[in-house]
This record gives structure tokens, sequence and C-alpha cells, in this order.
């Protein structure tokens, strides 16, 4: 059953803000068991609005709109839906009451732009708004239905959980929607594409595959519709126990996680520690370890060693070994990552050095070199990566690279485990 | 002039990604001269993408695409466009070339589908994507103009930047519109549009005023749209003075720098240097520095000291203190911030301890207590901060307001230098 949203405000389409609502809405509908058919984002004037549910009435059953339900003059929302659906404007008591609340708690006294917001057309349901002085708005006609709620992200997030879902799912009968990702490193699109052609080829026809790539990673989607939750993710699950078996290696999560988040749990499962040594990555390792709560538990810190002499002095690095080798080598990423190692006492440790650009580069070593090295309670592994010439890109695959030959070790290691 | 904006992938409908593209594209048109009429996400399918090309170019007369245009079976756009505008695939050299050079250094060979990125319409201007492989298309008709690229990020922004933007204004005559933004720091949007209330009432009609709260910060974005772009300038610049009147320590740029970028420019001006101790904000500071290219000029690095003996080994916290007032206190954020500037030798330094959250809070110091600490030539301020909640918004927070700490010394400072 297909769902349009539309989201109204000249702040969107001046790229003042972002629509975060559009993107969340989406997922909760998808996984009520929707189709998302479009998206769009119009202009606060009475045509585009007309023009926009118009167009999405004719092709979806459910329409929800966010934004332009506010006091102001330049709100438009309501009188255009009300003329649309041929209602009239009538003062509803306890939208009234609400207002007053809200507005006399904060110590202010109604004004008429208060007062005007608890007229609502009278041939809607009207949806409380928990959290805000616009109500929501539920119009139905010929089976359909159109919601409009405010612009503010968490009054139409309490609007949408509290009160559209449940009315939703009262009135349509929905189908159950699986969507798996599946996180690959190591293997750029095209040649992901072609490995993976026959197993592809002969995907069961209500699996629907989409490729997502990023820097340093490709994430998969299979996607599913049906009525029986259990069956569709058996079908699912055994295309994933197919696809490990073509690249067992680069298959890094089947769940929605991140690498720093996967990183995580692997070191808490094996009750073990992690420190980086950063140089090109700046931090940025740091951050996506740290990012995940509970972090503390298994990542002692960092040494972000942008200057040479913090490499030499709080690192270990052999001086001489700077001057005749650089600092983008793999002699002193090694030392780097055994002197966070020791110092900070870990079980494993990650270090990067590398040009990130767009400064720095030379013909032996360009713009996008970049030294991984990564210390193991077996001994150390280092590798070189060429990247790309954009220094935020070149950060974040030089990032995902380092924390994917941590997961590749663990892999190895119980792979290992597994066949001895 | 119009401007629709069309992004084609299921990621989208189904809120598995946040459309920042269009986002992104949408302030650039708007900054070029363009009024963004439409901003829509459909699938990745032939009806889908034709619809919407044939509805946008109905209504507008520039068309922009992200999406589909990768090396898989689920990329459509591509053949799609090749139908509507009824050309025929022919393999472009230049595009194979620049494929194959990216493939090669990459370490891999040609396949099918790096071979079949180099097929593109007979009848589309092919744009170079330096980034990637698929190239842009840009596609005439009738005066109008659609254009299709990669949905990648840092892909398509490269192309609009490089090539798209400069085309659209050879070939359309463009109002100018200026976006002017101020930055400022430390008072919240309401009280900030308390303050701004009579200067917001007097500005001159063609200036339209924004507010873009955030965390730790409020943006205010000064618009105007008009022909003589230096007498636009100037109005702006009238109220910008006016501006920095009424709130004079909150407006920290008036260029679009973020912090990380303007500290660094402060420091380099002052040719001294800056290093960090990072607890609760775990690498991110050292992130937004050093994501900023040259940093490596004034930035020496940072210890990412989470764990409370990196802080006593690496930082010469005194254990003692730990152990009595906790890592969370200003004793020991102000003896991290001693430690880190004695031991990388720079003129400033900044250290951070706090309880990101969910977890590690307390009733004397509940989730959300940040103490950061600033360490100048001078001596040291430290400070304590209440966030709020959620981890990752006081990671942020906590690191705005550490920076803001440094811009604000260096304004005391220039403000001390100009009194004296």
């Amino acid at each position: 059953m297909n769902l349009d949203i539309i989201s109204i405000g000249d702040e969107l389409l001046i790229g003042q803000t972002l629509n975060t609502n559009a993107h969340w809405i989406s997922k909760q509908m998808n996984a009520v068991g929707f189709v998302v058919r479009e998206q769009v984002s119009i202009a606060d004037t009475e045509e585009a609005i007309l023009t926009a549910v118009e167009n999405s009435l004719g092709k979806s059953t459910v329409v929800l709109i966010t934004g332009g339900l506010g006091p102001t003059k330049d709100d438009l929302t309501m009188p255009t839906l009300n003329k649309y659906f041929g209602g009239k404007l009538v003062r509803d008591e306890g939208v009234y009451q609400h207002i007053e609340q809200i507005i006399t708690s904060r110590g202010y006294v109604m004004n008429k732009n208060n007062q005007d917001q608890a007229m609502v057309p009278d041939n809607c349901k009207v949806i409380h708004n928990e959290n805000g002085t616009a109500p929501g708005l539920w119009f139905e006609k010929d089976g359909k239905v159109v919601v409009a709620m405010p612009g503010v992200p968490y009054e139409t997030k309490a609007i949408i959980t509290d009160t559209v879902i449940p009315l939703l799912k009262a009135k349509y009968e929905l189908p159950e929607i699986i969507n798996q990702m599946v996180y690959t490193q190591g293997v750029p699109e095209s040649m992901l594409a072609e490995l993976l052609t026959d197993w592809e080829d002969n995907l069961p026809s209500a699996i629907k595959l989409a490729y997502l790539p990023s820097p340093g990673r490709v994430k998969l989607r299979m996607s599913s519709v049906g009525k029986d939750r259990q069956q569709m993710q058996v079908a699912i699950d055994e295309q994933i126990e197919k696809l490990k078996q073509i690249i067992p290696d680069n298959v890094y999560s089947e769940d929605n996680e991140d690498l720093g988040e996967l990183i995580g749990k692997l070191l808490r499962e094996q009750g073990k520690t992690l420190a980086t040594a950063e140089s090109c990555t700046g931090g940025y390792i740091a951050h996506l370890i740290t990012r995940v709560a509970g972090s503390s538990d298994y990542y002692k810190g960092s040494v972000v060693s942008y200057a040479n002499e913090i490499k030499i002095n709080a690192l270990g690095v052999n001086a001489a070994d700077i001057e005749q080798y650089g600092a983008v080598s793999q002699l002193v990423v090694e030392q780097m990552v055994l002197g966070v190692q020791k110092n900070m006492q870990t079980d494993y440790a990650i270090a990067t050095s590398g040009v990130a650009g767009p400064t720095g580069g030379s013909v032996e070593k360009p713009v996008g070199t970049v030294w991984i090295a990564l210390a193991t309670p077996d001994g150390i592994i280092s590798k070189k990566y060429q990247f790309g010439k954009l220094r935020e890109v070149n950060i974040e695959r030089a990032a995902m690279a380092a924390l994917g030959m941590l997961r590749g070790w663990f892999l190895l290691t119980l792979l290992y485990v597994m066949c001895v």
C-alpha cells in the first residue's frame, strides 16, 4: 500500500534545514508495512500544497504532511486543506484549552494567533499534540487518508508514534516488510557485483537487492514484502549464508551496525582492550570508537600525533627513521602502533600515518597514501593504502580501513579457532 | 528561474539514508540565483523516474537528478533518461580511460560492469567525475536542462561545484543572491531572538532573516536577492555592524567558517600552537581541527585519555585526585590541560572530561556534566557545563564549547590589545 510524504517549508528548499522528518517518517512507515512511494518538499504556497496533495492522492492511499501548521500568516497548510476538503473552521474546545495551558505556563497571555490555532476544520479528526500548540489533522476521503502535522520534529514524532501509527494499523491491513542490511568491506561495488552475479541472478523473486556504496564500504540491502515474517526472514537468512560462502572475508555484519560498534562488540566479547595512534586520521578513529556508548570498557585512548615530535616523544618513534623514511612509512607506522600498545598497555592497537591532502603529497607519496598498522597480542600487521584526492574522504576511508584491519584480524582468529 | 531536484533511490524512501544531497544542492542553487521549486525523492524504477522528470520539466527550467548511476543492476537512471531523450548508448573513450585508471590504480582489472559505465547516451554532454567511475550527464531540451549525477555525496558535490554551476551560470542570466551567515555562540535561540527584536524589526525589507539553531550555536542567515551585488553586500554589512554592537561577545564569525577553521585561522595568524587532551569528547575535537587542510602547521596532537590510567601516565594527572574528586572534576581537567600543554610543548591546550552518557551519571554529576579547561601562555581557565542526555549531542556540544573557549580567549586578548 502506497504512502506519500509531503514536507512544506521554504527552509527546506533554500537548503537551510535538512529534512530529517521525511527520513524518520519513511523509516517508521516502512516498518509498519507501507511502501513509501514519494517524498516531496514544496513551498509554503496554496498552489504548491494543492498540487502536491492532488498528485499524491492520485497515486497513494495515505498522504502524510508536515509543516506549515504554525500560528503565523505564512503557515498555509490548514486553510489550504480546509479548502481542498470543503470544510469550515470551527473552534475546538480541547485544542483551545491545551494551547491556553501551554501559553500561560510559559508566562504569556493568549493572543489572537494563539486563539486562531484552535480553529480547525469541522470535517477532520483532530489529533492531540502533546508537545506543541498546533494540533494534527486527520482527513479521510474515498478510503484514503491525509494527515497534516507540525514541522517541529519532536512534535511530529510523538503524534505519529502515539496516534497516527495506531490509527493506520487499525484502518488498513498491512503486509510485513523486512529490510536486511549486509555490510561488506574490501571489494569495490563493481567487483562485488561481478562476484555476486550468479547469487544475485538466483535470488528468490520476493527478495530485492540494492548496492549502497560509501567510502570504504559497500552495503547490500535485501528487501522482502509479504505476509509471513518468519518465512521471509528464513529466506533472507538462507541467502546471506550463500553470500558468506562467496565473500567470507568481506561480510562484516548482518545487522545495522557500523564498524565502530562492531569492533566494540568484538572487543567486549573477548575482554580485550584497544588504543590508537593517529596521524592522518587526526582523532577520527577515536571518535568513531568513543561515540559508541560504553566504549570506555574496552578503549583506553589515543595519541593523536600530528607533529613528528609527538610521534617521537609520546610514541617512541625513532627520529632518525622519520628523517630517513618519512613520517608516512611502514617503519614509522609500526613504531607508532607498538609505542601506543606499550604505553597504554592494551591488547590491540591501531596506527595511521598518511597524506590526507590537499597538500603534502609527493611523486613517491602522492596525496591519499596512507600506512596503517595493527598491533595484536601475536604480532603486528601493516599495510599501505592509496586513496584519492579529497581530504575528508581520505580521513574517512583510512579510518574505515583501519577498523577493517582489526575486524579482519578477529575474523581470521575465529576461522583459525574453528579450523583447529 | 525554477529548479527541481530529483533524488533517486529506495534507500531514501525506506528511511535508511538521510537525503543530504537535496539539502546541499538546494543551498548551492539558491546561492547561484535559482528558486528551488521542489525536491522529490522517488524509487529506482523507470516509471517513477519518467514521471518525475516529465513533471519537473513541465514546471521548472532546470532539473538536477542524483542517484541510480552506479554500475549495478538496480541503477536505472541512465537507461531511463536515454530512453526519455531518445538517444543511443555509445562508448565514451574519455570516460573509459578514467574508469580504467581508477580501477587499475586500486589493483583490479576492468570487468564488464566497469566497461558498461563508459557507455553513455550520444545526445548528452558527459561531465567528468573526478572522484568516481559514474560520469555526470547533461541533457538539453527546448532551452531546459536535465543533469544526472551520482548519488555519492562527495562525487556529486565536485561535479556541481566544478562543472554544473559554471555551465548553468553561462547558460542562464540569474539574479544575485547573497546568503550571509553570522555565527553566534553563548546565547540560546529564544533569548537571542528577544535581544535582537528591535534590530530585526528595523531590517531593510530587502534583507530576510532566519535563525538556525544547532547544538551549542545559533547561526543567523541574512538573505538578499537583487541585481547589484555590491550594494546588497553593503546593506548587509551595515546590519552586521549594528548586530555586533548588540551582542559583541557572541558573534564569532561572519564568514561560512566553522569553529575548527576559525581556530585554525587565529592560531596561524598569531603563529601559535595547540594540543588537546580529550576524555568525553573522545577525539572529536582533534577531528574537527585536523579535518581542516594545513592544520599540521599549528596543531601538534591530542591525548585521547579515555582510561584513567592514561590520564595518569600520559598526562601526569595525580591518581589520588582522580580517586578523591573523580575524573570529571575541575582539578583533574586542569591537570589534563597542563599535562598536554607541557608534554606537547604548545602555546595553547584544551582538555575535556565529562559524562557523555547514557550511563555513568550520578546525582552529583548527571549525564551531560562536562568540565572543560583551556591552557594559555598566561594561565588556565576552566568551566563546568551541563548539557543534555543524548550522547552524540553532548560530544558535539562539548567540542563546540571547548573551541568556543579558545575563540573567546583570542577575542579577549584582541580587545585588550585594542584598548591598551
